[in-house]
């Protein structure tokens, strides 16, 4: 009889994570009662949000100590309570760090079926896709010949904004960790540029002004933090901040926001807005149908960043919190029966 | 022959501004030439701004040392050598502090006919008045039955921005200094509630959660800092800000922005747009109707808290930025003819 492997948040860490914030364990496959689904887990997602459920109540509930390790991802039906599912098909959901979960069928929705590998449904039509969608062109909008600049750029996300932004003919400038992997920006993605905001023989303020010198319309923020505070200086007159995600600050402690907010907000008349995925569910339609075509058309790369295995999944995350993923970074629990 | 009485900015201050930053001076009065008007000095704006001028470049040039004080005031024409202007008209512009100015034509105008006072045009009417009416109704918007808290209630703008808030059917929160002026503002103003940010007894944090536990829709800033801090905490979700000014950072050093930037606002998908009351010129009439129509039907009070004499824009600016005044400071350095 086959067991479940988990992966459990055994202590709240009160600075960076590490490894031995987690336990792993082993159980036997709980079993589904009415309106339960058993949903055998095939890859998940890891994202930088995971590191902020553990810093208290965001757009869910905290994570405690002692739980499986949430996470994102899709599973295959092996039993199925509840008659909106069945056996073999596929499902998304909170799965955890886990190879079997036991859910709600009302906690799971069922895959969208596109022609692409599984995989597409947690980065291209998934959360990171639909994500950069939604929180270029719903949020702050984007027009041909403005200036974007794209945090995070070689990221699940960023990666995405950036080509979105190029599609719409916006001049597209990353920002990334170390020169190899902007240049990999520029030549993989086709951003236009890329800087090194760890380049510690030119700020990140200065880069910015050679690079766009005449200023950012908008600025896609996945950091918070230093590389925010540039960007808000470079902003030009009436620009617009997405805010989508503060990577910087999630793996430590707390720490105060840029300087210039609300001063040059005013002095500007920026508009920063935050936003989260699900806000936008209703034009969800729109953005798998663009991407999809973007994607077919060869005018979107995806680039995933699979790891094999779920005893991985808290070095993939501790990496990811590093900086060190190219693309969408998920883990490879079980191949599909 | 009368002369001319200007207080000059002698020095930029580094921290707290100071009457020793000015200098006093007497010089003969100048002519105007082709194109230019002299200006008699009948009343002066004192805002918060005039102290964010010294500090850099903002929506207008920065203050240089040596210069007469620039502020925005209404005076009387004396001598017109532009044909739009006439003798003994009233006009508005950067008049700075002295008793006569000789500007261009081109950097005046005239002042709208109104059934009150003079000082009507720098209050209810003037840029305090319609920062107040633009940066509530056209930035963040305001609907009846939401939760709108204002920073500096009894001051120019706030004590406006709180009235109409309460004219279109919100509940109208205030934050003031002493618990004094508090009781003065709900009193006068007709605000639901005041909050004290400088009781020891109970964090503002704590009052607001009070106050509106159910958070807040709408905050209009006009501190920045521990209070900004402190209601980005309290909003409500899809909460929306309306960065008006920073008068909590113009006098002194450059201090970082609030904890919570950019994470609450994605957390709980918070707008905060900062704004200048000129952005929105197009709509000057629609404000002036509105603010004109209620002060007549006797909804909207107009406060105003006047000094007499030249001499005294020094120590009015500076009580100002302590928050001192009640209502819209401002200098009154001579009657009209």
């Amino acid at each position: 009889m086959p067991t479940n492997r988990r992966i459990l948040l055994n202590e709240i860490p009160q600075g960076n994570l590490s490894e031995e914030h987690f336990a792993h364990d082993e159980v036997e496959i709980e079993s589904p009662i009415d309106g339960q689904v058993l949903v055998k887990t095939l890859i998940l997602s890891q994202d930088a949000a995971n590191r902020a459920w553990m810093q208290g109540a965001t757009y869910r509930s905290a994570l405690s100590s002692g739980q499986v390790m949430s996470s994102g991802g899709i599973g295959q039906v092996v039993e199925s309570r509840d008659d909106r599912f069945k056996k073999g098909q596929l499902v998304a959901g909170d799965l955890g760090w886990q190879e079997y979960a036991v859910l709600p069928g009302k906690q799971i929705a069922a895959v969208v079926d596109h022609p692409g590998p599984i995989s597409h449904g947690l980065s291209l039509l998934g959360v990171a896709g639909l994500t950069a969608y939604h929180g270029l062109i719903n949020v702050p909008g984007i027009h041909a010949g403005e200036t974007l600049l794209v945090s995070a750029a070689g990221g699940s996300v960023g990666s995405l904004v950036g080509q979105i932004g190029r599609i719409k003919g916006a001049r597209v400038i990353g920002v990334a960790g170390g020169a190899e992997k902007c240049q990999w920006v520029i030549d993989e993605l086709g951003f236009d540029a890329c800087l090194d905001y760890k380049d510690t023989s030119a700020p990140l303020r200065d880069q910015l002004k050679e690079s766009a010198p005449a200023g950012i319309d908008v600025y896609f923020d996945n950091t918070g933090g230093d590389i925010l505070q540039a960007a808000l200086f470079a902003m030009k007159m009436k620009g617009r901040v997405s805010c989508c995600g503060a990577v910087s600050m999630y793996d430590g402690k707390p720490k105060p926001g840029p300087f210039g907010v609300p001063g040059l907000l005013v002095t500007k008349r920026l508009r920063m807005e935050g936003f989260i995925v699900s806000d936008y569910r209703h034009f969800d339609q729109d953005a798998i149908h663009d991407l999809s075509m973007w994607a077919r058309q060869g005018e979107l790369k995806v680039v995933e960043d699979i790891i094999d295995g779920l005893e991985n999944a808290p070095r993939g995350l501790i990496g990811l919190l590093a900086g060190e993923n190219r693309g969408k970074r998920m883990i490879r629990v079980a191949e599909p029966d």
